[in-house]
């Protein structure tokens, strides 16, 4: 189910193929944090709460660096956490054009490396234990303005 | 043939795969602007002058910001000269970690359209002339600081 979030006179509401695809984890200031539903990555996206926007370049300055610094507390997080050998970044939306950011940690081996995850391996959809162990393990690394959705 | 730019200690140095891969446009104040030589896409890539970055969130703030706003800047130049569909936005580093973030214009029914564009179809080089419309187009949507390369 997707959620609203006021801002300003249009809501907020995010895509259902993000909402769908995705364990929603919670929220940063400015964006919504996900958790693709595959496990063979640890695979975030950042989802600026602002309608309507489809690029980088059409948030307000305020949010663009709202959205560089909520994007490197991730970044740095995911490496502490699953300390992988890179890490992807990309705002692509040729599918979903909701400006959503990949956050994906890689390792050499993987089921893609080393090209780009998309298209690559059939998504392989998170056990209940599995997921409870990859969000635990980020949990204590994310900065102090996350705030974990409510389960339920 | 690859440049260095002294920045403190260690210079920077292009890495080969992007020299030999891409034409060099110019320089904003931290970036290195490239175009891929694969004239299927408008395709260019911002690589920060800092030795020994992979990551974005290991830039100092100062260059993070300045990363933002060169690929904002770009971004928009981009769209505002080849009128894409879609703006794809990539910091993936699998292949040669040297930070470099892509910045691809898209368009419904291009040569991979919906997929990211790696691995779809073979690079097409540039012909001389095919470069300088594509260059000369996008020059006057550059923002002031951007300084072209020296031809030659």
């Amino acid at each position: 189910m997707s959620s609203a979030v006021t801002s300003g006179i249009a809501p907020f509401v995010l895509d259902e193929r993000l909402a769908t695809s995705c364990h929603r984890l919670g929220v940063f200031e400015l964006c919504t944090v996900l958790l693709m539903n595959d496990a063979s990555y640890p695979w975030f996206i950042l989802v600026p709460q602002r309608p309507g926007v489809r690029e980088i370049y059409e948030l307000a300055e305020p949010d663009q660096l709202l959205l560089l610094h909520e994007s490197v507390a991730l970044g740095r997080a995911l490496m502490a956490t699953f300390c992988g050998d890179k890490l992807n970044v990309a705002a692509l939306g040729n599918v979903v054009p909701q400006l959503h950011v990949h956050h994906i940690v890689r390792f050499a081996g993987d089921a893609a490396w080393p090209a780009p995850v998309w298209g690559k391996a059939p998504a392989r959809p998170y056990s209940a234990t599995e997921l409870d162990v990859r969000v635990s393990a980020l949990r204590p690394h994310l900065p102090a303005g996350f705030r974990p959705a409510v389960a339920g």
